[in-house]
């Protein structure tokens, strides 16, 4: 049988970034007692966008956010995950995962692969409805994921309301309503004992 | 503010099947020592997805397929996985799915769960194009975690050649293509020494 070269390389792809399971965030899975890994992160958020999608400020093709959602992490494969509250590590990630993103996608047929670059590019730039949409989904759910935990991420690092504030507050870009409720979360936490002021 | 009724059932599902991050499958990651999960496999069978699309026999809508992908598994939640070399887990099935189906999907919005539901059961009834593919990448994700990791998930459980080949004949009904790329994995586990006859 003829070698099929396209699925070849999508082949190499596909397992390379298995690592992704590897790749632990700071937050933690909110049933069960270890840290989340980027993968099922990853499945994690495009199912919160699937559900979520009426709560976007603006009109969107959520299967697009979905497909963002879905590659968003790759580059952690080579990065590793940059922690939101990290300012030091936040001001070398660009550059880490531009490298990184150089060498998976295009591990890809150079067609694909430039269309995923794109896709990626489009999620990292914020400016779409799409992209600012799976912005907000990707904090929100990194949120629920701590206020769920009883703050165990926040508390690990050091992380206080403020600086819970200022990092969130973006997701209004994308959803108010989703904005809403993480201050009203903030709200309890804070009530509650597990997020203290400065 | 007032309260959003829509988006407190639809949090309430998602930190709900935040538990598929706790259901171990027989299969490994192929990069690392340890099961793999099923919200982690359901992030990559997404991903497989769309980057496996061209090689579907019928002309499909590939976010569909992606959408099927990232909640066919949900129900592994209160039913478990079910490994499909199981012929006798396999028989109890689908009732056991069927009835963690009816619970979770009834935790959203009523008209958003039917719609969820009704693509879940168009999953397994695997008669459309989308889902003949969806269940064709499954499967195929499913052996190449067994044939990446030199056949751990078949050496384990005693599954030999001969169950390697009929469990996944299926995938030609999705893609003649990857079926025909199985059989020469399959060639070269037998050469290799990892896939043995009966």
């Amino acid at each position: 049988m003829p070698e099929n070269s396209n699925l070849e390389s999508q082949i190499t792809f596909l397992v390379e970034v298995d690592k992704l399971k590897s790749v632990l965030r700071r937050n933690y899975v909110i049933h069960g007692n270890r840290r989340e890994n980027s993968a099922e992160h990853s499945w994690h958020v495009a199912l919160f966008a699937m559900i979520l999608a009426e709560h976007s400020n603006e009109s969107i093709d959520v299967n697009r956010v979905m497909r963002m959602l879905i590659i968003h992490d790759i580059v952690e494969v080579d990065a590793g995950d940059t922690f939101i509250y990290d300012d030091a590590g936040r001001q070398t990630q660009v550059s880490r995962e531009e490298e990184a993103a150089d060498r998976l996608f295009a591990l890809l047929p150079s067609e694909q692969g430039r269309s995923l670059r794109d896709l990626w590019n489009e999620f990292e730039a914020a400016t779409t409805p799409e992209a600012k949409f799976a912005k907000a989904i990707d904090r929100f759910a990194a949120f629920l994921h701590n206020y769920e935990t009883q703050g165990r991420g926040w508390s690990e690092n050091g992380i206080k309301r403020n600086r819970v504030l200022a990092v969130n507050e973006k997701v209004i870009d994308g959803s108010a309503t989703l904005w809403e409720k993480i201050q009203s979360f903030i709200e309890s936490a804070t009530r509650e004992g597990f997020l203290q002021d400065e």
